[in-house]
Order: C-alpha cells, then structure tokens, then sequence
C-alpha cells in the first residue's frame, strides 16, 4: 500500500449502520460540499450499500471504485474503499441486522488501521446502531470507546461544536441521578487538559479561554445548594490554574452560555450531557458536530443517531454530516500547517 | 382607606433589601418607564431608603409620599408608601443587617395585605436577601414561598420568562444530586396545571401548547438512560392528556427548546432548575423575569439577588426589574380585560 504524500488533506469517511441513515448522509454531503473543499475523501464500506442508496436518491456521484490492494486516490472524485462484506444488493433499510452490524464495526476499525498507517488526516463516522452493535458482542457504548481501544487512547474527551460554542462533557450518557457522583477531580482535569490540547494543537488558539461549569443552579451558592463545588469543581480549577493561564469557573452553567455564546470562551467544560446539549442544540439544531478528543487523529462526527424510521426513505438531512466532514478537513489544513 | 377604583392597573413594588440594589433599580426602572405606562405604581418601602437611594444615583423622580392612613394615589408621580421602620436616614449598603431584614419583611406583608384588600392588580418584589432574612427567623426559603402562606396558597410554581421563553420548574432551588428523587408525577401535574391557567387566564393564550422535558439524556432512551421518564414523567403526561389537549412530552430537554425559541411552545416545564434556566439566560442574560404561579394575584420579580457587591453604587442595571414592571402592567391590563 503506497504511503500517504498528498499535499491535500485526506479524510476517511466511514459509512455507519448500512441500515440507517449514514449511507445516505455521506453521499449527501460530499455531493452538496463537492468542489467547495480543498481535500480529497475516501469513504470505507460496502460498495452493495452504496449503490442502493444511491438507487434511492438518485444522486449522481463521481465514483472511483478502490480494493484493499491498491488503494489510489483521485481526485474529484469520491472515492470508495469497498471491504466487500455485504453481498447481498438489496439492503433492507431501518432494522437491526448482525450482518450489517459486524460489517459497520469492520468499516470502523479498517478505517482506523489507515489512519495508523498515516493514510489519512482525519476519520469521519456515520452513526452506527448501538443495540445492532451490542446484539454482535460489539462491547462498547458507542464509535468513542471503540476508538480509545483500536487507538489504544486512555484519556479522552467528547466535545460537541456548533461555533461559537464548543462544549466538552466530563459526564455522558448516564442518569441525571448519577452525575453528581460520578464527576470527579480528575475526570474534569482531563476534560480542560484535552480541550485545551485540542484548542491549541487543531483549532489553532494561542491563549484558550475556558469556562467550567458549576453542577448545582448558581454553582451551589457557596454550599448552600449542594457541595460538589467546593469540593471537586473548585478544587480541580485551583489545580487547573496553576499550570495554565485563561481557566476560569465554577460559573454557574445558566450565566456561563451567555458570554460563551458572544464568543467569550473558547470552550465550556460540562458536568453532564444536557448542561451542554441544551444550549449548543438550540441554536444550532442539527447543525451540532461531536469531535472525539485525545484520539491520535481528527475525529469527528455528526450529532445525531442512526435514525431507523427514516432510513432508506431519501428525507435523510445531511447538515450535520457536511458540518462534521467541512470540521475534520478544517482541522486537517490547521494541523498540517504547523 | 379608599377602595381601589381606578381604571389604571395597578402595581404595588417593594424594594425589597435596603443593603441591596433593589431600592435602586426601583428607581432607576421607574424613572426609566416613566410615562411608557398606562398604569400606576405604588412603592412599599422606607422614605429614608429611597432618599438615600436618590442621592446616590442622581434620578430626579417626581414623588407623591403617602403614608398608610391616607393612600391616595397620584398619576404620574411614584407613589411612595412609607412605612417609617427605618429611622436612620444613613444607609449602609452591602451588609446584613437585621434591621432592614425586619423591614423588608415587613414590605412584602404590607404589599400582600394591601393586595388582599383589592387595592392593586399586582405586585413586583425587588431582591431580598436570604441569609439576612434567615438571621431575623424568616422561616421561609425566599418571596415565593413567604406570598404563598401569606395569601393561603398550597399550589404554587415558578416560571422564569424571557419571551419567547416561558419555563416553569418542576423543582427549585435544590442540588442536581436532589433532582432525581425530588420530581413526582403530581409535581409535574401541579406545574402543568398552574402554567396552562395563567397562560388562559392571564396571558390569554386560548389553547396554550406545554412541553414536558425528560429528564435524563435524550429523554432516557426508552429506559437505556434512566427511569424517570418511564416511572413519573411519562405517567404523569398521559394523566394530563386524558384532560387537556396540547401537552407534549417527555421530550429531550436538548431537542425542545430549539422550538420553544422560535415560538413552538408557549411554556416548558423543566425538571430542574439549569435545565430551563440555562438556555433562558443564554438569549436574555438579566432580562429574564421570575413570576410566582398559583398566588390570587399577579407576582413577578427581576430574576437576580441583592448584589451586595454593588450595591450602593449606582451602577445596578434595571433591565431585568423594568422587565418584570412590564410585565405585571401587561398581565394586569389582560386580566381586567377579561
């Protein structure tokens, strides 16, 4: 396999769940960027899906069909790195299938492999089925932890983006009723060390400002409603701010958005999933990216799932496909421009 | 004294703390609205407080000093009930001080009683402080819960507006870790029902449409994240709806308030307290405005504290407590037009 010299960034677009919506969103989204990127793409999958889709919504594409064995890239061209594993022409869209969940974790991990080989710059996943993955012995909750482990990676971060904000999560997708005791000191250090890695080194930001958000409404009025604030938050800052410069917090998460969202800062560090979604989705609906931080490579994502009853029906919105594949090839020309 | 006849709402305003800035905004808002209004306003307070108050900010404010034997109010003047608690015309700013907590106690009693007698539409309170009051055995958490005993009230909710925005909280002031427990199917069903009756009768929405917010990552994903939605909320919407028509929910705290901003719900009920104050201030930063729901009259407040830090000093902003004078001259105006 010939070694990656392209003056272009290069970006790995992974297909997803053949039965969901990712075929669709990625065809979508290359045709609508076409020509408007500077970068050169290859998507990994199975050729039998792509033609079925493309059967659907009657997209024209500018093919260049590739193997394993030679893979060479063209330009202008959407290049298809078919693995071969679905025979099958007619793919039966919006269910679960073993068969297309064990070929989606294979597109994961063949990407990934290029990318070790340094094949690329940046992965761009579709989204996979989470119980089509678990029902196939996939042991991970999702694309994230999957990637930590192909990648070797212990300390990683999910940040979602729809600028001006930029949004890292210390906790997931876990209870409300869990989150207090699940954030800790350490978890919210590494979740400001990340996001300031990944400010300085990809977004290209000198000095980052980043804002920490307390847990309880008014950061817990000095103790008054609830002690995590004095306890882990407050803590974890004084650390933060010894080393670094332009950390700031605990904010009350209800003041925070307001200065972040005129551009204030250059990333907020959540406790839980909705003290970041909540803001970042109203204003930017489905516009949002998830970028998964600490990884080797660029690797972002769109903000939405598999989206089974809508799949295969051609109605399929590819804005947050476009905004993560126009993200990752940004991030590319930042990186290589060092 | 005279029973209220006018044909101008009317809007009873304490300043509340006289250590914070409320007697200032009072001020500065009043003078700021000055003539904008059809309606009157009456001032509860000290004379000395509001003298001090005019020295320092410098607004020439054409007063009428009523004292409680003889109310008679006059248009276009503000209209200042002095109750004579305190005496020392130098006011210390920024501090506790039992003195003034026992005053401002006593404000928010004379508004009450003053509204009970049907001599005002409504009231608007400006920021009392909690450890002040609770240093002089105020037994309650704040205003809210100090109205609703004083009038009888069992029923009563909070609802944070910034139009387009209306939340109503579910539950308070209370730590995250608190949350998952605190929220009861009847609690959710009290916050539907008082929101939906003062959107009829006081906002005149004829069909008012409220979302319900899940309270666990994307709604708990049919238990996955979580068994609130299945246990109390879910439940509890289903109850609503056998009912009324227009309710939605549980729906994703992150999905809903895109809608709700471009005006697809007339009010959200949240779970907790950051889940609807975040991306209400997020648009409005201190525009937004408190309302106390389930109260026989209208109740609204500037959502903000007493601001120790400057009180004093002329430089508080009045938006939020002008916001909130609009609005009870608006819903007054409203109700009387029924």
């Amino acid at each position: 396999m010939p070694t990656y010299r392209s003056s272009r960034p290069r970006v790995i677009i992974t297909i997803g769940d053949p039965s969901g919506i990712g075929p669709e969103i990625t065809l979508k989204a290359l045709a609508g960027l076409s020509g408007t990127l500077n970068a050169d793409f290859l998507i990994v999958g199975d050729i039998s899906v792509i033609n079925a889709v493309q059967k659907k919504i009657k997209i024209p594409v500018r093919s260049n069909l590739i193997s394993d064995h030679n893979i060479n890239i063209r330009k202008g061209s959407i290049n298809i790195l078919d693995l071969g594993y679905i025979k099958d022409t007619k793919i039966v869209f919006g269910k679960i299938n073993p068969d297309y969940a064990r070929a989606f974790i294979r597109y994961i991990s063949k990407a990934v492999s290029l990318l070790k080989m340094n094949f690329g710059d940046a992965l761009v996943t579709a989204p996979i089925n989470k119980e089509a993955a678990s029902g196939v012995g996939f042991g991970f909750p999702g694309h994230t932890e999957y990637l930590a482990s192909l990648t070797d990676t212990k300390e990683f971060a999910m940040m979602m983006i729809a600028e001006p904000l930029r949004i890292t999560l210390v906790t997931r997708h876990i209870p409300l009723a869990d989150v207090a005791k699940s954030i800790t000191e350490n978890g919210i250090i590494q979740a400001v060390i990340l996001t300031r890695d990944v400010l300085k080194s990809r977004f290209k930001i000198k000095s980052p400002a980043i804002a920490v958000c307390g847990l309880n409404p008014h950061a817990g009025e000095s103790g008054v409603i609830g002690n995590e604030e004095k306890d882990i938050i407050r803590p974890a800052v004084s650390r933060l701010q010894k080393k670094f410069k332009g950390i700031r917090g605990p904010i009350p998460a209800d003041a925070v958005f307001y200065s972040a969202y005129k551009g204030g800062y250059d990333a907020v560090i959540c406790m839980y999933h909705d003290q970041g979604l909540i803001p970042l989705k109203m204003t930017s609906r489905d516009k949002g990216v998830n970028m998964t931080l600490g990884l080797p490579f660029i690797r972002t994502s769109p903000d939405h799932g598999t989206a089974y009853d809508i799949a295969g029906k051609g109605i399929a919105d590819p804005s947050s496909m476009m905004e993560a594949i126009k993200l990752a090839v940004l991030l590319s020309k930042n990186t290589r421009a060092i």
